[in-house]
């Protein structure tokens, strides 16, 4: 229970912002599930007070290769993205499905992140997946989860065919179905919700 | 931020004392996860303060079959399963690995503390395992529980192969070797931190 | 390359009729996996040459225990149910998705199958599913599978959604959609072909 | 049952030669996993007759992007990669764990595979393991496989703990282990025997 005045409070307030590192999977210009990821940022600006969604940029890591760690350092384009995920509270996955299973380029960020010290452990994470057939690669995902020690969201699931009618995005790969919109947006809430209570500030 | 004074605050000390139900996988008299469990509520008593664990009998649920629910009401054996599981906070699972998948008597009650509305929803969990094989059944379990919305420990993770030296259990099955002891106690202080952050009662 | 004259390949020919072991995973009288089994059943006498269904009941055994096991024998429903098992070339699956899983029902026949001498050993299979939810079911069934040396069908994977029109079953639970009973009947003939290779009759 | 005079039975008979490509999850230069490539590479060549296993090298394959295919075309590392795969009989995979699942290295060779038309389909597959861990990352590989439409051989199961007494692989990564070089035999003739049932050559 808050007090409702005094500056202690306001300042709780204030780190009350959760920080959402936002992952894709695909490396494609109009991926629909990079559009599922732009339409998280806007939802978490518009609709949602105290979470701050943040895309990461993953495409230039290399692939994973434990040689290329030097005297314990890692290729700075690592170091940087480790940094970024250290920093963040929880964590956002859009991640298509290859083949029932994540896609290479999410599964090296996962993997990268996870060398000692592995910095996903602890946070509490989400993952949604746009496509034209199952969401198969979640389950895996979540595997991997436990091992990285992610606390994913168990509800809501999100799986959006994006073949079927009506249509759900436009040329450019956003996302314009209001009703998937929504439901993007209730994904984000129940992060926000988990992320609290695993920080211990859920009152 | 609880007040240090009052008989309300008291009370909330006394309501802090985690209700974990604990259901075995193995109908066997001598199984090795039966002893998982007698060792849980060994430890829970001797040895961490807030903890009480109770062995859920499940091997008199009739085999799951929705043709038993009749006018909104499920067969007796069932409603008083699933009223212990809705007063438990937690639940902790000792599943054995069965053709790399969980058993069917866990499986079942699962199944009936699913049907609506699902007994399971909300809470903390964690799963311990001894065999002679692997620990595979615990990724099903795992899936299982996001359909249920389990919330599962990641860390410790505990598999115990009960056949390797030194000996792990006694010829009544009760686990005997004191450094699996110890990691069962470390899997019971995690599920009870998470059950408390899940209940937003962490400070 | 068979002759195509004399006694033998006449024999041969009438060795050619596959046993298919057909089980179903739920017990429910409408149910519609149940209902799948009897499509395939009627297909496989209307439209397959030489590929003989029959649906093995599993509702009698007794939740897996092994303490039942005495002297070496099994309970006599089981041993009944291992004899036919044994009998059939290979294994058709109608396999409902219970909260991510195989059924309870299912898990039970599969582990008393794999007791030793395990029955399933070298057995094709093929999985089905009708439902309202996905198919995950299915993998876990085919993880099992590995264990079990079951050696599934790849292509084509069946699951029907029960629920999206056009009207899939009749009030009694039979499959009256042409499409899906045409799919069913591809799921029978790759489950065919698969066990004449695996024989080692396909030329 | 073939003809032992003749022609044409000697020219089967040099068919009869299995093609194997044999892809490794690790770039790493001491990686145990490509030390089993290695000692099946040396296994085939010594101890088998009729098996031909080739390491096909997938580092320089870019990560996937099927913005990269234009006209139709694949990138050129891709072709050739897609090549050897289409030209070989069946897979064998040295697949270490990372995180319980595939690595992106081996996970970016297959969805590149997968491409139309799939240049994985049909083909019979064996998994290795070497590591310090579990071999959960195989279960993932073989759900992957379904979607393939590749035939995993069952048994044996080949997972090695690398970090085990007696010493499994030198200082260079070759296997060193008798015991786990005659269980990498026993890989390989299984995965001959389904190859050939599965193309029909078995009699």
């Amino acid at each position: 229970m808050h007090s409702i005045i005094g500056g202690r409070s306001a300042m709780s307030e204030e780190k009350a912002v959760i920080k959402v590192a936002a992952l894709c999977g695909s490396l494609r210009k109009a991926s629909f599930n990079r559009g599922l990821l732009r339409a998280a940022i806007e939802l978490s600006k518009e609709q949602i007070t105290g979470l701050h969604v943040e895309f990461i940029d993953t495409s230039s890591l290399p692939m994973l290769n434990t040689d290329l760690e030097q005297n314990g350092r890692f290729p700075p384009e690592v170091e940087e993205f480790r940094q970024k995920i250290l920093e963040a509270d929880c964590c956002f996955f859009a991640s298509p499905d290859y083949n029932y299973s994540v896609t290479p380029l999410l599964k090296n960020a996962l993997d990268w992140g996870s060398r000692p010290p592995n910095v996903w452990a602890g946070k509490a994470a989400a993952v949604v997946t746009a496509g034209g057939g199952g969401g198969r690669a979640q389950y895996h995902l979540r595997q991997i989860g436990v091992f990285l020690d992610l606390h994913f969201i168990n509800k809501p699931e999100f799986y959006l065919n994006a073949f079927q009618p009506p249509v759900k995005f436009n040329d450019d790969g956003d996302l314009i179905d209001s009703s998937a919109r929504e439901r993007v947006k209730d994904v984000l809430l129940s992060l926000q919700d988990l992320t609290l209570r695993l920080q211990g500030n859920k009152s």
